[in-house]
């Protein structure tokens, strides 16, 4: 094993297939948001799991308590929304540091509350223990959905057009406004609420998971330049994304301006958006968006199509032009 | 909340009440060692999430990699045999600091594949991480048991006797063994592979969970002393517990002996045993301890029974002799 490759690969990922011999048929293990576990004659069960470190995916001091609550829930459920799941619970490993102040724990779990009432996921058990230096929190999601209907990965089809739920970049804006003690207005602010409290799509991933046509779905946790990349590797296709139809905010357009970023790249490599990325049946999307827009006020934003497979996996362009490759985020 | 209290209740059982309201009536959440959820008219699924921070729950040099992969998934299928339930399948999130060598995530995963093998626990999903200075893993274990028939801990009864599957203190006195620098030899090396190598109940709880009359059952990760509380706290009784019907192994003993150790409080008090401990109705104990030394070749032992609530929830004796409180090992 190389330890360097970790990081694009994923440890998981590399000892995938020493474990595949003993998945049995019925189960959808290592490769999704999920794996899939067949409940009963209309159900599945989803899970996903997920890793926050200090130090590596926040600073205590840079997040308020709430937030680091609401966000340790939402990356989850941002998972199980992917599958066009429903919650159905949840667990919580904490590692707590001896200098945790008992407002940090109160805060946190404040946090982690109001996500769990908003979407109905009950904490359901979890573990407790000291932590020498930095603090950690797992949380593993299980969700439910209609038997066979879980959006995989894999089933991109060419011809499909590729869509998003909103706005990209905004996060990683707000992760270079943390990291550069860039000067807090109106407009950082929103793009620091972007980054610390991310909305889990969970209404829209079961909305668009109950209409024909729409086929292969994920979340956009590294950025769609890293993120599409697995779509198209599972379905075995290529895609042309247009960057001119990427939806970009206002306000990452004018705070990217004003401190000399490229909101483009932040929006494509910048990940942590927890948006939908998914791929529809051509001949459907526009009827969809329209009744996207009408279901949840908001544009389901179409930025390019699905190809058949070539050498190249994304051919990025800005209109007519074609452009150079970009690179998703790695956290080594 | 407060933090100092965090060790003695944990913090996941500090915040339960407050997430109560959320829990379905079909769905059993925090209490026990696993949660349960209802899969189907037979089946129920059970869940337990564990998690194992580097300094705290070992030393990177004093456990092989192969027993590292080994223990993260044990101690998780350990709370899957506590409820009688057979293992589904595992996910596994790794915080890796940038020291770790290949050789160690190579010898982790061959010590975790073991015994996923052995006990049919595919590895389902999970999630990889840097970590910036401590190893930390978190494994969360699904399991399967017929609908309404997983062992709780509530279900402890006036009457029944209290019994464990196994030597208890091993473990402890490896650990005790690996801090104090002791000698190696093969009685100091058995210790410390039951210390780093422990072998979760599975077949054990399933066979118990089959017969009639086992009531209450949990498995001995903090030590009798603080975890037969938990039984008999949850279903409101106390018990009287008979020191000299507590089995110590003849290695320990000896090592005991020699450095000056109280056996017998590594027995109750040091934990990390990962036996089972479980409550008999008095009159079946006999025939099921017969049937289980015959099912295992090796004995059930009957160390204790339960009573009617009382003010001292455990009464420790030895034989006639009334005897002083012990407690249980509590991480902070």
């Amino acid at each position: 094993m190389d330890i360097k490759q970790i990081g694009e690969f994923g440890f998981i990922e590399q000892i995938a297939d020493r474990f595949k011999s003993l998945v049995p048929k019925s189960i959808y293990g290592i490769g999704d948001d999920c794996a899939i576990i067949p409940a009963n004659e209309n159900d599945d069960f989803v899970v996903s799991t997920d890793l926050l470190i200090e130090g590596v995916h926040f600073l205590r001091d840079k997040i308020t308590p709430f937030n680091l609550g609401y966000k340790s829930l939402a990356v989850n459920l941002s998972d199980i929304a992917a599958m066009g799941a429903e919650p159905v619970g949840a667990f919580l490993s904490i590692g707590i540091p001896k200098d945790c102040s008992s407002e940090l724990l109160d805060g946190f779990t404040e946090g982690f509350m109001a996500l769990s009432k908003k979407y109905d996921t009950p904490l359901l058990g979890g573990d407790t223990t000291k932590s020498l230096r930095d603090l950690m929190i797992n949380v593993t999601v299980i969700g439910k959905c209609p038997k066979g209907k879980a959006l995989l990965r894999s089933s991109a089809k060419g011809g499909d057009v590729i869509a998003v739920t909103g706005n990209l970049g905004d996060s990683a804006g707000g992760l270079n406004a943390i990291l550069n003690n860039i000067e807090l207005n109106s407009h950082t602010k929103h793009l620091i609420e972007k980054h610390n409290k991310p909305e889990p799509q969970i209404n829209e991933g079961l909305w668009l998971a109950k209409q024909n046509g729409v086929h292969a779905m994920m979340d956009i946790s590294d950025g769609i330049a890293s993120d599409l990349n697995h779509i198209l590797k599972a379905s075995e296709k290529s895609a042309i994304v247009d960057l001119q139809k990427v939806p970009v905010s206002e306000i990452l357009s004018s705070i990217a301006k004003k401190y000399d970023w490229n909101a483009a790249e932040l929006a494509v490599s910048g990940g942590e958006d927890y948006e939908l990325l998914l791929t529809i049946s051509g001949e459907c999307a526009t009827s969809i968006a329209q009744r996207f827009y009408a279901e949840f006020g908001k544009p389901l934003h179409i930025i390019g199509e699905v190809k058949a497979p070539v050498e190249k996996p994304i051919q990025w362009i800005s209109g007519e032009e074609k452009l150079p490759d970009f690179k998703g985020f790695n956290h080594y």
